[in-house]
């Protein structure tokens, strides 16, 4: 990732008399999490970095901080015509503005292969993302291979071919690790769940057309004990297979037509006395679902309509923020009720748009909602977002970057980082480095790249 | 591109009972172009293919029709699940709506290369496209290596690999050729040619501010005996590297702004009589390069301002349509005018929207504007335009595959072929068949395609 034992090589002859750089040394001061430790929302990603001549001095409290110091080190690195390595002496103290740094990928509208999961992986190490939110199954497919469940995936998956084995899963989740990045799953319920029902009998709620079953199926059957015996196995399985702290539950755009066509869901609603009001009967499934994953000592993330249904949600509770319309007074209210939220709504970068909408998602400021400093600081980051619907292996990395490269810098560097045209400077070229590492990113304006290859 | 041998092959065993196709023949009436010729615009691309065993047979007039045939015939041929190819018995008359079917690439703001250009041409072969619109040059870089003048691109292109050699155009023309596909370059004068003016002195118009020159340039200077010397040698060559018919001449946008600014120019427009009317300057520019290029027996096609501005166009010149604002009234201005016209107006696929917006490109009817029937025979076709400002070989195929699958088959087929929910399924089954021939076109929308690669 940086080189600079190549770059000593390299160096020029007959220059003996210039300062040259002859090592970097990395000082990680604690022992904990070692290089076997996973990155955790707590985790410490500072780090200092002195270059002086001649020897360069990282150091950090913890690896991932490390970690961060080297991609801001081999960034500081350039080549200059004469293919020599040069870099400044300078003098960097550096953190993070935001503790959650994340993207979001969708592997159920379009199956994505493992090596456009891996690349992305590698881009966000390169933008200082630290979180990969994996949308990994919805309405549309159901690739995970459970080891409990295997039918959930032979039935639900786009095909045989379409499915992440155990194998495939936790090499993603090593390959971030290494990276410094968090991998936090998404099971989304009970809405979003049509090819959970595909391989698991009885789970969706059949819907009715008048007095008959209509054949379809709607969200997930919230009445039944089978349902919640499936879910805690389930879920125990996901809690062992990933490692992090989180699980994302889900719980949006929960449709109530089904369960209103039928009649047996309308027998236990009587019988809980929850009316006609069925955001309860879907606030009773999620504070089941929620009581599970807390059973494996898992916190967990949801979207902010879990909220706005007022489950009962446990202190450290993420709420992520995602309806572009009125976020920033959402903001105000989950941290207002004292949760933690994660902001995502205007940074949905799968609606795309002509020219550098990345100004827009750069000039974006978290914190800018009506609430206390305490509040403020309940928002621990955000995400930017690539819903599948239009996106699969042949556009995903030049329509994530280098637009998601200032939902990163947004989330990194100080609220006054803001101005756009050093921006578009720092981002054209940095565009042109993810370029030269392998990640196919986008143009962000006409130009070209000095490194760019003319070839066939 | 098309595989009946090896469907023999691997034929499925046991079942010699079933009809069987052994071969397909090609018969092409007229020994006119022959193997060596290039597509024209008066080409035939009609065939007539009858698919029945053992023997299909595949006929056309030229072989511009027999390639059409062909690419029909491998669309036609598809593998069942255990890896048997079969063919449906069929009979099919062919021949494109209008002659002209065109896509436009830009390889001055960003360059494009060779590569990215090469597998274009496969994938407009695959959508029977019959024109590379090549806006070689632009404002922002010459890429176009001259044989006359190496300055040019020595000094107008972005650096020394920024560039298309005569061997690389050589390539082009020759891939597209093998495809029926014409390539005309577009040098586009006397707007958007600052780069021109890095290798050629005197080539632009400088500016002024107040009485001084400002020390920027504007457009070509239309006032110097020494510019039409170089434009007559500048397009001897090019009349002689691209063996099309015609040559784009470009003619947009031109800013009048230097020329309002130069005294001698002011001078100029008085001596010939133009007062303050710098359209009229810019017409006498255009006429002397039409005639320029006349001389050299070339067509030319132009954008619509040219004919706005009334500059005297031979009858055969094609006038081509762009600006979104009121098209249809401009292809009744223009084909009233008895000029044939090029629609290109309502396909600028570079302006990216979110969701399917090939429905848009799609459901555009070319010949719905008020007009005799004389008037719609002038309109011979159109073009999917792909500028560059966003665009190089990170995004290329994504962003213009299938979107402009959509214009091809508007441009060939049937003016009643309009059917959303069909031409749905026709092109998200033809975009998994490009996928599987290496052209990474993006998804239309949520699915899958049963040959997608799992592996990393």
């Amino acid at each position: 990732m940086f080189g600079y034992s190549r770059w000593r090589q390299r160096g020029r002859k007959g220059l003996a008399a210039k300062p040259e750089l002859a090592q970097l040394q990395v000082v990680i001061a604690s022992p904990e999490p070692g290089c076997d430790g996973y990155p955790q929302l707590a985790s410490s990603e500072a780090y200092h970095l002195t270059i002086t001549e001649p020897v360069a001095v990282l150091k950090a409290d913890e690896v991932w901080g490390a970690l961060r110091g080297l991609e801001t080190f081999s960034q500081l690195v350039h080549e200059d015509d004469y293919g020599s390595f040069l870099v400044n002496a300078s003098e960097i103290y550096d953190f993070p503005r935001f503790a959650h740094r994340g993207i979001l990928l969708d592997t159920s509208r379009h199956y994505l292969p493992l090596k456009s999961i891996l690349t992305n992986l590698d881009a966000m190490s390169f933008n200082k993302f630290n979180v990969l939110h994996w949308h990994i199954v919805d309405d549309q497919s159901f690739p995970y291979q459970s080891i409990y469940f295997p039918e959930l995936s032979n039935k639900g998956a786009y095909s045989y071919n379409h499915i992440y084995t155990p194998t495939d899963v936790h090499l993603v989740i090593e390959y971030a690790r290494l990276r410094g990045i968090r991998v936090i799953p998404e099971f989304d319920t009970p809405g979003h769940t049509q090819s959970w029902g595909q391989g698991q009998k009885d789970l969706l709620t059949p819907c009715y057309s008048g007095k008959q079953p209509s054949g379809s199926f709607g969200p997930v059957n919230p009445i039944l004990n089978t349902t919640y015996d499936f879910m805690t196995k389930f879920f125990e399985e996901i809690s062992s297979v990933f490692p992090d702290d989180y699980i994302h539950l889900g719980g949006d755009e929960v449709s109530f037509d089904c369960w209103q066509s039928n009649p047996k869901v309308n027998e236990f609603m009587k019988k809980q006395g929850f009316g006609i009001d069925y955001a309860k009967l879907e606030s009773y499934y999620i504070q089941k679902i929620l009581d599970i994953v807390s059973s494996y000592n898992k916190g967990y993330m949801i979207w902010q309509e879990v909220f706005d249904n007022k489950a009962q949600l446990k202190p450290d509770t993420v709420i992520e923020v995602w309806m572009a319309n009125n976020y920033v007074q959402e903001l105000s209210r989950v941290t207002g009720a004292g949760f933690t939220a994660i902001l995502a709504a205007p940074w949905y970068l799968d609606y795309i748009s002509y020219g550098q909408d990345w100004k827009k998602y750069y000039s974006v400021e978290p914190l800018n909602f009506p609430g206390s400093e305490k509040q403020k600081k309940l928002v621990i980051g955000g995400e930017a977002c690539l819903w599948g619907e239009f996106v699969d292996a042949t556009n995903l990395t030049p329509r994530l970057w280098p637009r998601a490269s200032a939902v990163g810098e947004r989330l990194w560097s100080s609220r006054n980082v803001t101005d756009l045209k050093d921006a578009y400077k720092r981002l054209s070229n940095h565009r042109c480095r993810m370029l030269s590492r392998g990640i196919a990113a986008e143009p962000v304006f006409v130009g070209y790249c000095a490194h760019e290859a003319r070839g066939r």
